[in-house]
Parts: C-alpha cells; sequence; structure tokens
C-alpha cells in the first residue's frame, strides 16, 4: 500500500446464476468489462456485491474467481464486513492468500455501536487482518455514524489505511478532508457517485461508484477532470454521469433496487449471465426489466 | 410443537472464557439454575446471547453443549438470526441435529427490507429449516418492523410457530393479540421484561426476559399469577421483577449493558466462571463490578 | 386539581367548516356526545385536535366554545404545545380565564432538546402557568422521549401534575408506574387507546383515546372493567374496542389519517357539520367516505 | 426577485437582551457588521435565528428593526416556517410591508408529512404570500426531505423562487444542480457551511453560512473564488473558512451549541450587547465563554 489508490474503485456487483451458486464466467467478463473501462481498482463483497447476503462459501469462490482473472492488472479490495470479529478475519486471511491489496470493513451492524467499541473493533481487526483495513462509513445500514475524532484515532494505526465514506453527508466529508489534508498516504473514497466530483475537486482520491459497473469509462473521465481541477470538464461530465443513476437506479424496487437495475444491465449487455440476486432479494420483473433495456439504448448514446 | 410453550423462556446469555472461547462448564450451571428457576424454555443465540458476535463454530459448540445440559427437560430454544439464508440453515440443522425444538430467526439486518422481502425471507427459510421457524420483531437492530399483516399471512405457514416480539410497542402486542385470539395454537412472547406481565394477562403466552437468566424464579412466579388472572398477586411481584432490570441493566454502558449485567451477576453468583463478552464488547470495570454486588446483596434479599 | 382525574379523557377533534373557521355547533354538539357516553374530561387542541396546525385566534375560540358547552360538568383539558413560552402562556392564560382544568403540553418540537432543556422548559412554563400543567410525552413528533429522570425530577414541581404518554412504549409505561405507586397525586395516562386497558388493569389512571370522540361508551366501559381488575370483561371489551380502530383508522393516509377517520365518521354522525381538517391535510375522498360509512353500520351494530 | 441572490446570506441570530427582548441595538451592529463584511443578502428568523423559539411579537420587532437598518442596501429575507399556514401569514405580511425581498418557509414540523401533503402546503403558502417564497429543506428538525420530484412540481409555482438545502446531503444537492442547470432563476443555496464551497464549484448559488455572522468576510472570499472556479484559492479559503465552526460550534452543548457559539463571540466583540438565548436554551457557561474567547484570538489572527 505504499502508493495509494486514486480514482474509480467499482463496488463489483456480485454475478450469481442462483441466488447460492456464482456466475464464475460472468466475473471473468465483468472484470475484463471494468479493466477496460479504466478503472483503477475493483472492490468486491460490498454493500453493492451484496455480501452480507452471500454465505460464506460462496464468497471464497468470488475471492478467488476474481483474483485469477485481475491476475495482478489492479489492486483488489475485498469486503469481510461481518458483526464477528472471528468470520471477518477468516475472509481477509482467504482475500490474503489470494493476493488481494486490501479488506474494506464496515462496522458491525447488529447492535449500535458506541464510539469506543468502535474502536475496539477496528483495532482488534486491524491487529490481526493481513491485509491492510480500509474503513467504512456506512450509518444507513450500520447505524453507527464514524465521528470524526474516531477516524482520526483509526487512522494513527499502521494497518488501517482509509476510509470509504457512503453517508452522503458532504459537511462530513469535507471535514475529512481538512483533517487529512497532510496526509497524502490515507485514502478518502467517495460512495454515493453523485457526489464524488465535487469531493475530488477539493482533494479526495476517488469513487467507489456503482454505476461504474455498468459504464467504467463515464466515471473514469469524470474522474479525470476533477483530479486535475477541470471545473467546466467536470461539470459537463458530471451531468453525464449522473444520468446513468437517474436512468438506472430507481427502477427496481426498496433499499437494493440499484443493484437490481446495475445486474439486470449487464446481463442485457452479456456480461453476466444472469439478473440473480441474493436471498431475499427479487429481479425486476418484466416490465421493469423493459425499461431498462430502454435506458441503455439512451445511455450508450451518450 | 403440538403443545405450545408458555411461560418463561430466558434468553441465555453465552458463558464464555474469552471472547471466542465456550465457558463449557458455565453453561451446565447455568442450564441447571435456570430448570431449578422453573423456567419453561431455554432460548439460546438470541440478542441477548450475543448470537450476531458469535462466529459459527462457537455457535454449534454451544448449541451441543446446551443440548446436551438440557437433555430434553425443556423446550431448547435456538437462535439462527443471518443475514444470509444458508448460513441460517446451517445453524438451523446442527441444532435440529442435536434435538433443538425450535429456530428463532430476526429478520436479516443490514439492508432495510421491505414487507414482500421479508416475507419472501421467512418463506425461503421456513420451508427449508428441520425445526419449526418463530418470527422475532426486533425493529431496533434489524431496521424492519414486521407489520401485522405481514404476521398474519405468514402465520398461514405450518412451519412458522409463533413470534417474539421486542419492540417494546404495546400497541403492536395487544394487536397481536387480537389478531391470534383464535390461534391457541400461534404462540406470542414479550421480549422486554419489564412489559410482559400486563400483556400475558391479556392473553399473551409468555416472557422472553433477560433478567431471568438471575432470577428465573421471580419471573416464574411472575408469570404464574399473570396467567392465571391474579391481578393483585402481578402487581405485587411485578414491582420485584422490576427492581431486576432497574439495578442491573442500567450498569453497563451502550447498548448491551444490560447483558455485562447479567453476565458479572452470574460470575459472581459463581454460575459461570467469567464476565467475558464477545468482541467488539468489554466487560464491566472493577467500579460497576462492585455495583452488581451491591445490587445482589438486595435484590437476594427480596 | 385536589381529585386526580380518572378514565376516559378523550382527546377531542376540531370541528372545522373550513381549515380556518370553527364548526361553533360541532363543538357544542361533539361535547354533548362525549358528555352522554360517560368520559371523565375532555381534552382539546391535543394532535388530534390538530392544534399545531390552527391559528392563535382559532385556538381561543376553541377554548371558548368549548368551555362554555362543558359549563363545567367535566374536567377540561387544554393542550398549549408550542415552541414558544411565551406563547403557550397566551393560550394557558385564556384558558384560565374561561375555567379550563388544567395545560397539557408536549415539548418544543423543532429542534431535539437534551434533558436539561427539556427540565428548564417544563419549569419555566410550570413557574409561570396559571393551570395545573401535565407532561406530554410524545417522541414521534417532537423527537424527545422524556425520560424516566427527568420526569422523576419534574413531578417535584407542585404545579406539575401528571402525564400523557404517547410513546406507545410498554416498558415505559410501566416503569412510570412502579415510579409513581406512592403518588397516587400525578396522574398517568395512556395516549394509544389499543394499550390503556393492560396498563389500567396494572394501576394506569386512564386513556386519552382518539376513538372515543366516536363511541365513548366502549372506551368508558373497557376503562371501567379495568380498573375493577375484571380480566374477564377487560378482554371481551378490548377487542370490541380495538375493531373502532381497526376500522376507522387506516382509511385516511399519512399520519394525520386517523383524525380523518374520526371527522368524517363524526360527520356521517351528524354530530360535526364537516369533515374539514386543517392545513396542510385534506379529507378524505369519496372511496374513502365510503367505507367509513360501512365501517360505522358495522360497529353501530357491537 | 428579477436578479437570483447570489453569495453568502448570513443567516443572522437574534439579539436578544433577554429571552423575550429583542437587543435593538445589537441588530443594528449586527447588520453593519454584515453588510460591511461583503454578504450578499441577510436571513433573518431561520433556525439560527431561534425564530421557533420566539413570540410572534418579538418576531415582529426584529423584521421592523432589521428592515429600518438595511435600509434596502441588502436583500432581506425573513423566515416565516410555521406548522399554521395562517400565522406563516401573518409574518410573512408584516415582512412585506417592511420592504423585505422574500419569505423563506420550511415544511410544517409536528407532524411528519407526506409528499402530496407538502405539496398542498407550499402551494397554499406560495398562493397567498405577498412575497416570493424559498423551500427550506431541513429534514432533521422537520422529519421531511423534500424529495426533488416534489422540488420540481413546486419550482412551477411563480411565486417559488428558490431552495435553502440544510439537509447536508451532498447527493441531493447535486442532483438539484442538475435539475435546475437551465433554470438559472431558480436559487440553490447551501445551509452547512462546510459544503458550500464544492458545490458552488459545481454551480450553486450561495451559501446561507451560520458561521458568517462572526467572519462575514472569510465566507465572502471563499464564495468569490468557488464561484469563478479557482480551485486552488477555494481550497486554501475552505480550510480558513472550516476553521470557524471547528473552534466556535463545538463548545456549547447540544443541538443549538452552534448558536451559542455564534452569540457568545459576537457578544466578545461588542457587536451585540448580551448572548442571552430564547427559551429554553441556556448561554454558555463562563468555562465555555473563555474558550470562545481564546477561539476568537486565534482566528482573528488567521
Amino acid at each position: 500500500m505504499k502508493n495509494i489508490i486514486k480514482g474509480i474503485i467499482p463496488p463489483m456487483i456480485t454475478p450469481l446464476l442462483n441466488p447460492d451458486t456464482l456466475d464464475v464466467q460472468g466475473v471473468a467478463n465483468l472484470v475484463e468489462h471494468l479493466i477496460g473501462g479504466d478503472v483503477n481498482g475493483i472492490f468486491i463483497l460490498g454493500t453493492t456485491g451484496e455480501a452480507q447476503q452471500l454465505s460464506t462459501r460462496l464468497k471464497k469462490e468470488l475471492i478467488a474467481q476474481s483474483a485469477k482473472c485481475i491476475n495482478g492488472r489492479l489492486p483488489l479490495l475485498v469486503g469481510i464486513t461481518d458483526c464477528t470479529v472471528e468470520d471477518s478475519l477468516i475472509v481477509a486471511e482467504f482475500a490474503a492468500k489470494h493476493g488481494a491489496t486490501a479488506a474494506v470493513a464496515a462496522p458491525p451492524y447488529f447492535f449500535a455501536l458506541s464510539k469506543s467499541e468502535l474502536y475496539d473493533y477496528y483495532t482488534t481487526l486491524a491487529d490481526k487482518s493481513p491485509l491492510p483495513v480500509f474503513l467504512y462509513n456506512m450509518p444507513s445500514h450500520t447505524k453507527a455514524m464514524m465521528d470524526l475524532d474516531l477516524v482520526e484515532k483509526l487512522a494513527q494505526h499502521p494497518n488501517i489505511a482509509g476510509l470509504k465514506d457512503s453517508s452522503a453527508n458532504g459537511v462530513y466529508f469535507c471535514k475529512l478532508l481538512k483533517m487529512f489534508a497532510s496526509r497524502p498516504d490515507f485514502g478518502l473514497y467517495v460512495g454515493p457517485e453523485e457526489m464524488f466530483a465535487p469531493m475530488v475537486l477539493m482533494g479526495g482520491h476517488g469513487g467507489v461508484s456503482g454505476g461504474a459497473n455498468v459504464y467504467p469509462k463515464f466515471f473514469a473521465e469524470l474522474y479525470a477532470a476533477a483530479a486535475k481541477c477541470d471545473v467546466a470538464t467536470t461539470l459537463a461530465l458530471q451531468s453525464r454521469m449522473l444520468e446513468v443513476g437517474e436512468k438506472l437506479f430507481g427502477i427496481g424496487q426498496y433499499s437494493a433496487g440499484y443493484i437490481k437495475g446495475i445486474k439486470t444491465a449487464l446481463k442485457q449487455k452479456s456480461i453476466i449471465n444472469a439478473d440473480c440476486m441474493a436471498h431475499p432479494f427479487s429481479s425486476l420483473n418484466a416490465d421493469d426489466s423493459a425499461k431498462v433495456a430502454q435506458a441503455l439504448q439512451y445511455l450508450d448514446s451518450l
């Protein structure tokens, strides 16, 4: 981790043939699609990867297959979020053996943890993890907002390498940017794609953008413009990028709807073999799938 | 499950020697303590059992040891709550092999699930579970309140046997009682001990009461009074029972504080061998432990 | 306030001819309907009374008219909830001049107040109020749960007379009952009608039940059974009472839907002259009004 | 409102001599301080202005005095947020008579309103308001997030002129910027000062920044840099601006703490005559006031 990762790190969806069977060929295709789209890393087993809905066995298959397909061409980040330290480490160790670059962990998410419990959790995890650990702030799902002073303390740990923030809170991220202005080795990444460009203009290191599963180049170009502070180009590309989510994310219902939109789009583009979701999520129905087809026709033309 | 369970079903704490090592002797002692206290069933691997913080391996050890110690003397209910259907079923099957009576499942708790997703989840689980399934409503931890019409639909499933409600919502439980007044085979249990007595007066089947780990007899006597609609005795015993939580639950900080209070009390009573909590929780400090000792002295005198 | 109020205190809806015009005759009719239904007090300008949506001028008209119609036959409680102490006191003083019995105040509801701010607020209010003040716990609308130790402290104030709890939290109310077991002068009332009966069995003083606007006798009979600890009758009447809310409250959409159901029912019973709601609420549409008519036919037959 | 307001519009605190007495001279001084600091408008009776805690009488005094002091030199925006349409309009009409430029209204905040209720509310208000209305999105205090499609519909109303967003949600604001890219007449302003600069880089029209009460020039300079897309200067000035909140806002406890910090700072700078807060808030204690003095010494040196 000497060189910090900068740019677009798509949170890869998990291609499934059925709720507990990996689409092995789909993983291979999707990895090529992403690398061909000039992304800067690949993050598997995040929220978009439905990690919490996957069995430990399937997680391991996905790690092995992703690592094999990437084959060292890009950093591989692996989500190890779990309520149990022991089971998180089982995944981290498996990922390390397969050459992963780093582990990403949101807080345990059953109990709402206090600040000192979060500190203890991450310290225990980072002490034992064979991979550098990225913090993952995701209060909507974990009930725990990682306060700035907590992040500041955790960032002193030699095995904690950065933070992905999915809170959508612009105040929080702007304060993080100031706090770590003198720590260029501590990576700061934005989850929600709609706001990564302005945060990169202000010094952020990249975006973990769900829509980049489908249109990686849109995101890579936008990142490049923002990273060199070309505001005019950023504004122009931002508008195009926002269309991806506008057209694809609102079709599927409920909180995992955006994942359904992405999977259906990738299936229609023949990158993955099925739009299957893990339990208890269901795929889009025929009407909604038709809307995705329309959306892709429009988005492909941009 | 021909005969519905009625009465006190303590959510057993998980005795630990260290965060990933079971206190095998502690389990044996605690089971005897509970059976000696006239409880009507034992529920392991619930929230009070820190199930979400325990590795799969440790869960299995606890199931095996609990089943061996209970040895058929009482119904054994086993929590199988997990975000993954596959991993829930692994625990359910293990429990079934060891003679457990039923499985208890709160909804997956990372994504906030919609009503139809909850329906699909429980239907899938109940279809495949070798044990009857109890629903477990726990919105503070799972983000999902199980609406009454959902419960009504799920109760039609032949392998769904009842519901434990930990919402503390008196309106909700009173509506459940009316909804299931003509379904005496569908068990309705109250999580928070402070309110089980009035709900039993109104027809509820029992309480899954944390404090019963320490003072099972207090709870069993209160249940008995409420079950036979002896309001005067209920009121008198309710006051004594409430003292348990008042004195023990507020000492430990944060959301798992009440578990710390119970473990410390059981350690001081030499029923378990350590007050150790699973990661990322810490035990009470010396000052707080001293408060527990004082509390026990008072409570033992009641 | 020497004699504590016990029993059913309906939170009276505010009859309106249009959003800012009082239905003066409707108030008169409704007061007679309630007194004829054997209620034990009348509470105007509560949540069910849409107080927060009414102009100060209209609030004063309602107070004057209600006081005139009740004419001392029953205690009159007046909601004075406001974010501003000064404006709350204007209403309290007006109510006192018209012979009201007590004022009821939920916390200021724009900022989420801390415990010490709630203490300061109520102390200031009670010091200056010409009427005894009832606390009103309503966390869903005020963002502030009134902790037990706060209530205990406030109950020492000579001008604070009791508490209405609309949290629906059975644990909270059971703890209140224990806390005030030796303070029979401090009134404890339950907001949500579905749970008042079990709380009265356990020692609560009554219910502030929205459905009692329409069927006061159902509620008065249930209260009487519970107050004398006749569990069998309580259970039988509870079932009938629950039908009121089941049939009437779910028809109107959104959070004020239950108020729409009550107003439409009272209009159809010719007790009030219009089903008009205050801004920004709208009345039920024709389809939903027809459902209310059906519901009344059924409920009248019970 | 032909010319849209761009730049910094401080949400002016309300100078008070005691909780219900206006500091008339303080208003005059503060207005001069702000105009001297190159702000682009003044917003009174917002959240920072403690509007919800002020009596109607005091609100009117503040409007009259502010209008007199500004004397047409800058746009005057007046908060009219209230749960009652009728009382909101009383304030709006008073403001219009005193020459205010626009009214700003957050949704009614007692009930959580649905989207259609919000639409009805704002349409009613805008129809009747003598001043153009700005929408004010403030979900933490009003419980209602103003969805994008609602804003889009409301923006068609000829008397709705823009939106102030205090949600701190970067995704939301970026989507607003795209939605209104072709509507340069619809003003989009950011509440939380920490994130206004990146949003102005992306096309936002300004900031309603609490800290600008104390250091208006810091904010005006930052706005100017961002508005001309000078990213390097923006980054340098952003860091200085963030120090204001870091040093001043965390001293006072609880949700209104930042207002206490601002008032104490302005008192110490002899701009206002007292650090008095409206009920039920209390001023900083001596220790905390000393911290403000230290903070000012540091900030004045930047």
